[in-house]
């Protein structure tokens, strides 16, 4: 497929993508756009050309900022929606490429907008699906021999995150503070974070789903998911590691959690299905699924230093999860969980089994262990202030389009 | 204070009270209103006929269907509503008393009307801050000599829950299902969960805090709490057992959250404070706090049979907590995590020193190593499908007003 725009062969954003998100300028109040090349299509001025006709969305769907009300409408529509989007930009379809106004009106550089948070959240639940990742933190903090805890190879174990304090790419990250225990003999004290990380991980947007009290299967759970973001759930370690037992990751984790502005449909990464692991022990019948249901995501991991070097720390991918979404989906629901359009349900993060390819500084400084060297020279064990971590994505399809998911950054400050 | 109406005596809706709530019936549309006595009183009316005059509120915040938009407003906003509520019922003001077709169009039998979810709740937070209950719940599971945890007596220990499954009081609740390990030494098995358990609790909504970066602190965090109300976390003993190391509750106690549809303003439980407890060893500077931050509210707990025969099976009060709500807050945003308008924080299972006052099955039957008698004869270690747990709560002012929250019930239903 090609368009008739001018695209660059590495944009993530090939005709074959077409993710949505929420932008906004200088002169336009935020509300709905798709990605292609290095411009945005604003799709509200495509509704009000009528190039969106006979497809079930209204203009305040579309002027809307965020993406809720569109997803609201299901799967059906949305990828209808994307369908229209991605022929109106194709080379072979004359309609908008015709009209020099309308393209005038409706494409707006990338570099003139500003993206906002693609998503008002309803609930985040955070996974821990990648064994890798599992295993590491398990050698580390527990037994070596016993990595993996009894319950983990027979459920996509989970825990409830904060929604408040998900943020868009971009947006500053203040180091937090809190009780700290420095010396396991003495009592916690006060204080900023001394190791704060960051977690590599991707996040899927939910559709609504079914009432409470109805479980989604694997079989229907694509139909419940919108599409995916690239997620940097921020963690403090020595708040977390005083914090946690029994009840769970809290304040090491809710100061803020980073999304990536533009929603990759589950639709556009069709192509990029790959087998998952085999899963030994057998799971549980509700935990079976039919097809492909993990995707060969390519991910990446830099640390930008205040004075602008850039250096990949990690470079995993998307495929090394042992739990995929169908089976996440149908595990939190089938107690009659409901879930709502734009809840957010994060992977934990992913690591593979090289140690270049782990997605935390934890495991990347084997717990501080040792020093991660940056491109300028200077050591990192964990994220010093004024570093960037920028995460980026991208699988290739098999007719050779790139379909990626831009970049989720974010900036640590302290005061 | 003495109302122009004819309140009962035992009734839970003083004039001293004036909780807020959103309601419906056959002819009209969920808006809100304030509970006086047996009655409701109609906000959007006496907005309409201009009884709320000059106060900082539109009437579409109150024909909205959900509080969420008055407590957007602030505390000072609310202050005032609930303050001219109330003295357009006193006695010794005549504006509305004198109006006879104003009150009947205000004014309508509780019995008429159906309660509605009160807050669209952003996120819930679920703490654990009663001592006797955490130590119950360490001497059953952990060490007996080391009841409660390291750090349970240095912070009030909390984890995030499901804001999309919290329901309102009358919502049926359906036995979960899920991952069960009845043989330690076999795998897990699926099916329905057989150790389902109430917890008594209760629950402060949020005014809009700080900016995500800001923490609120003690002296602060009243200003931030619009009011309370009865919780029940419902939770699936079986369930959470299996799943919950390393990262909390998850599935065990999201399929359902109960609460009581009147919000109890934070002011009107002014005269119930009472001291807390010692703490020691002393908090860190950010949990200290002065005043009184503790509630004397009586709670109880009935289990009602399918034949109707109900049997009080715990009293507890409010006040047997370890942590206060404005540590509670000021711990929650320590590192900056901000609270929105409409936040639910719960208290955790509330015990009381006697087995009588325990908050939840588990501690009552003592991890089912002992039966609980009903009235009927019949004998629970957990909840049986059918039964209906209704949880109320009041206190008495020294002028002898009663502040009351009305109850919060729920059915257990299976299929």
């Amino acid at each position: 497929m090609k368009s008739w725009l001018n695209i660059s062969a590495d944009s993530d954003f090939s005709i074959a993508n077409i993710p949505f998100g929420v932008f906004k300028s200088d002169r336009l109040a935020a509300r709905v756009g798709c990605a292609i090349g290095d411009q945005v299509i604003d799709l509200k001025v495509l509704h009000v050309l009528g190039y969106l006709e006979n497809l079930p969305f209204e203009l305040s769907d579309l002027e809307s900022p965020s993406l809720n009300a569109i997803i609201a409408r299901g799967k059906g529509p949305c990828r209808e929606l994307r369908l229209r989007v991605q022929k109106l930009l194709r080379s072979d379809v004359p309609d908008l490429q015709r009209k020099e106004h309308h393209v005038a009106q409706a494409l707006i550089p990338q570099a003139e907008v500003t993206m906002c948070m693609p998503v008002e959240i309803g609930d985040y639940t955070d996974f821990y699906s990648s064994e890798q990742h599992a295993r590491n933190v398990g050698m580390m903090f527990r037994d070596p021999d016993n990595a993996l805890l009894p319950n983990w190879k027979h459920m996509p174990v989970a825990y409830h995150g904060r929604a408040s304090s998900v943020v868009v790419s971009g947006t500053p990250v203040r180091r937090p503070s809190g009780q700290l225990k420095p010396d396991p003999e003495k009592p916690p004290v006060f204080g900023k974070s001394r190791l704060l990380d960051f977690e590599l991980e991707m996040g899927f947007i939910t559709h609504p789903g079914k009432p409470l009290g109805e479980a989604i299967t694997t079989a229907q759970a694509e139909e419940f998911i919108f599409g995916l973001v690239l997620f940097n759930d921020w963690s403090a370690r020595d708040i977390q590691k005083w914090e946690y037992v029994p009840l769970g990751p809290f304040l090491g984790k809710n100061f803020a959690s980073s999304v990536s502005p533009w929603v990759v449909t589950l639709d556009a990464l069709d192509d990029l299905r790959v087998a998952g692991p085999v899963q030994e022990p057998a799971v549980l019948p509700y935990l079976e699924y039919e097809g492909h249901g993990h995707y060969n995501v390519g991910l990446e991991v830099d640390i930008v230093t205040p004075d602008g070097v850039a250096t990949t720390i990690s470079r995993s991918n998307f495929r090394h999860m042992y739990w995929n979404m169908k089976q996440q989906l149908a595990h939190h629901t089938v107690n009659g969980c409901n879930i709502r359009g734009g809840d957010l349900l994060a992977s934990g993060t992913i690591s593979g089994e090289t140690p270049e390819s782990y997605g935390s500084m934890l495991e990347l400084s084997w717990r501080g262990t040792k020093e991660v060297k940056l491109a300028d020279g200077s050591l990192r064990k964990f994220i010093a202030d004024g570093d960037t971590v920028v995460m980026r994505g991208h699988g290739m399809t098999a007719a050779g389009d790139r379909i990626g998911f831009g970049s989720v950054s974010g900036t640590v400050t302290c005061d």
